[in-house]
């Protein structure tokens, strides 16, 4: 007997590049709820293959808001942006109606707040700390932050030879915990994806993977607003634009 | 064909009274998942029948202990302590070893921090805003919240005029969203419960019952352990103490 | 004897429509440094003509940094983003080399802060403040922010009657000084523009007009990098995209 | 001519174990004023006999809410909690009357702060940290922390080998003040007796001692109590229960 | 048979006006401990006769260095500075070498914090807010501030009309309390003396006078100096200057 | 044609020594706008020849309130604090009518925040950093603030042996750059002019200069105040004394 479709995610890569979304539906198909259906899509190949820069995110954030619409329109109960730096989160909150969107800081912060005391970030580069520390500090989890830690790998550099990548991610989390006491690691980046099992297996504490986090946030999420009405709060920093403003301007 | 049980949750009325058992009973069972069997406790009578003060909250805190020992023990997934000071909650995380605790403050700020900028919390006294206030502040949401408001009740005048706690509420709620700047209202007891809908109809932003929502999340946490090994972190914070002294000193 | 140009400064209205570039270029001109050669852009008429709406915003944003690149490449000195929400700040300081880039709010914090120990923003609708307290905050502003006053009014109404929008904002400042403890008053928009004497004569407090701080404090950084060789720093939050990924995907 | 009894003060060793209670006694009654009466009592030997975990401390809060009412039936003006969690510090200030409550770290820091601007707590070992930075973090101070360091020992261990205790007090203090910028150095544990004199000589900055200042903290707050009625608040945080639930419920 | 002399403390008033020191004498031979030697100075006639503004504190200050200096010299065990500003505190603490000097404001707060959980602070003028606000975020207590609240009076009017200053702090202390959540309340000016005991017994909650709290303060110090060496750590902060070049420069 | 004189501004060395005059004369001779005027003065002979100590910047401040007064009866448009730990700034802005008057700190801090995310700050002495840090919490940038580095030098150190203070700078700066994340340099004495080109450039981020920065803050800020009436706000912290006292007490 077939299960019943009752939650219908949609895993947004906002890449200019289609490069994780096999792997990704593989792996979301795998840890998805039984009544969850699950989509994943990324952006037309002309964009940005990678946003590890905040003037890359910005190019895509058309296409992220007209994905997001589209997504409600087309009966998705959620949407997941699927880049560690919640790119466009607001602003996909705002424009929809009922839908609910999720995106891996916040809710691996949340999760890990839950977990632990104090947390560290795994992240690619140097050049991510800054703007993903505004979002720890703006998330209200500047007094749990242990530290970050930096791979120097690019976003496409972890799935390359996944025996180096692992190793790297394994020392600093032991760092972290060893040396700047974190009880919670989380993986700073949807590509760090594939690796948490065995660090945290070796590592002893919790390790959260950038891109199941929001997922299962969305699914948990989405569950709440079917059974109690609790969505998104529409009253101000949510509030959707009018409709005759978007059919006016042909915006989304 | 019944449905295979997949987490066993224990909600625990911190209470010495069973006057809350029933109606929760009810009530968790209208909202749990299918797979979730849910159980309520509370404490022997000779106990406080409610804590609005700090010091019957550590009146009832070896009781607390042993049940969630013993919840542990008896195969629970996940225990909720039912009392919106989260008490116990760091202690009762340090005594479990897989199993997931959860408590109102701690899960409703978390997610309504998800749904909205900022918050406001009703309660039924003043006395309650310090301790709580410390909590909303240790959570990391110091700079979300909106406000306290004041019912002039108690616990247990919560469900004794229904019509007349619900205009309180929906005053209260009502004048947070109005002049306060609330986005989201917590229900700030779990004697609260039977009132979040109507208020939330009436007032158009989530309101969250303090019951429901550290029981909803406990599932969710449980999913997330049972399926990714994600529990508390028990390398620092929430260290288990050695079963041998726990033995020696009869503790639990 | 004609004046050399010293700096060139873009002041962009992040919005489809040029309704403000005329006066806005007739403001800047009676305002700017001598040695300043400015000039107004806005964007395609096809996008939207406000973005009081986060979501919007983002339309705007491939717009925002081809302007900015475009504007770099032209040889301007500076550009000004003509918006309170500084839309896409950090991404355009990451995009350029050597041009300085400044928005309103930003600016007036720093300024205001410089002036009075608290200050108080007048906004247009109360689905403004979420994201701009969010900016207070990050630009550590948080502990001198009196409180935001809002004015019902929508960007595009400021000028419609200016002598009920001058009483409006008059109300709204005197009742932030006298009551909220406001020693400086930010107008919360670039659309407030003509106001801020008006209102600094008869309030007694500095009043800070969103498009005239950042263009100024434009032409003072500008002067600092000519002199001092102090841009925005590139070793992390800042770091330049590579060149070659620009090209490759026809980016800005 | 002896001296009349001015302040009666009981000091809580709360821990299953008299081992700390003679040596406290004696270094009491070295450092007492003339006027001041000292008891001290531990709890019954079933209990845990060390609290570094708060799950432990969970257990003994009845005794030592019992132990707080009984010491104000019994005429003491101010009983101290010794632990550098100060557990149940809270409720214990809603239970007492008139009655003054302190406790290690509430005191230690205060008086840290006036010394210095910033200190170091040295701890017995790791698992202690997060709850305790919780507690600066909650008193005001989490700006001062410079570090805690960790000696890698228990309770009751400190007084084992003085030399090597002496020896790792030494070289963390010394650590704190050279690396980590302390100024002012917090021994964090009522254990950590009998250090804090040398250590303090070695060092070169003040070194508390957690059984000391709380006790010194206590005459202080009885003397202001008595002169000029200062004493807990109890309109709100610590308003005391009724006394016709306490005995409905054979409370304390 | 006459009590011997354990503690000689000065108390300042750092004014060019000795007005306050007559009343003052009285006030704390009253309430100074047994063993206490207390004397009362004020500054040069030429100088301010209050210290409302900051430029007014500043020109009292080498006075102040200078009295602290000679204070230390004489044999004084403390020097209270009698300021609410807590002027020169820092500058004070350094100069000393094992002299105690204390404040208003940062023994106010401190005690405050200690008797309950959020505190009120009664001033004269709005003026003089700013500058204590931001003595009230730099001790730590910014979480634990529910209002300041304005008499409207200047510090030599306090003692004009007893009854209608009475009367003021009365009803703003009771506004306080009712509306803003205070618990504990302050009254911000040395000026302000005789009231506490009145407002306290008709509020209900302590008021703490700003004369006596700092005094009491310095009695408590100074007894913890004496028996166990605590005292300003002379390590960074309040590093004392080289004797040689306080010698060349004819300093203080 | 010669230039007409736009802005007077008058550069303060607070030090009893004019060794800095005739260099900084220089330097902001080179560095000023072509409109501006500058001078420089220093104190009387018989004051500290340094201010590394807060009493001995307590002993200069009514040194420099005369001469911030007379700056402004002067003709004076702006006077420039010359010290890191700003010393007086509040109390300067008071005393003023219209006059701009800056420091170092708040302006580096101001103008560091807006070219990086993150700060670290170069000073001479340990000791200095407590009232550093100070200041930067105050002016919101503690967030901001990655490390203070240490060069054991005094004030007058730095101009002794430029190669060997230079090699200091640097080494500190790129540790602070690589190991603490800094991307902006603050060199935090007034004391270390004639590095920041040099270190600047191998460095390769922005390494602000603590005399030039108040220096064209002070000519950015009298700009605006002519063209826009901005300045100081005299409504509540930086309120003007009454000009019959000043003139009772001769007080500047």
């Amino acid at each position: 007997m077939s299960q019943p479709i009752e939650k219908k995610i949609l895993f947004i890569n906002p890449l200019g590049t289609d490069v994780f979304d096999q792997p990704y539906m593989e792996m979301l198909q795998e840890i998805k709820d039984p009544g969850t259906q699950v989509d994943v899509v990324s952006f037309p190949r002309n964009g940005p293959a990678h946003i590890e820069y905040s003037c890359y995110e910005m190019m895509v954030m058309p296409e992220l808001m007209k994905t997001i619409r589209r997504a409600e329109e087309e009966g998705y109960d959620a949407a997941v942006i699927g880049c560690f730096y919640d790119p466009g989160l607001r602003a996909a909150r705002e424009i929809v109606s009922k839908m609910v969107v999720t995106a891996p800081a916040e809710s691996c912060l949340r999760l890990a707040a839950t977990l632990g005391d104090t947390l560290s970030i795994i992240v690619g580069r140097r050049k991510w700390i800054p703007e993903m520390r505004e979002n720890v500090h703006k998330y209200g989890y500047g007094d749990k932050l242990a530290s970050f830690k930096v791979l120097d790998m690019g976003v496409h550099d972890f799935q390359k030879d996944h025996a180096e990548t692992n190793r790297r991610i394994l020392q600093a989390a032991e760092d972290a915990v060893k040396n700047d006491g974190a009880e919670v690691i989380l993986l700073g980046c949807t590509g760090e994806f594939g690796f948490y099992q065995e660090v945290q297996r070796r590592v002893g504490v919790p390790v959260l993977d950038a891109g199941i986090v929001p997922f299962k946030y969305a699914e948990y999420l989405v569950g709440l607003r079917n059974q109690f009405g609790w969505a998104h709060s529409k009253i101000a920093g949510f509030e959707a634009p009018p409709e005759q403003e978007i059919r006016d301007w042909s915006l989304f």
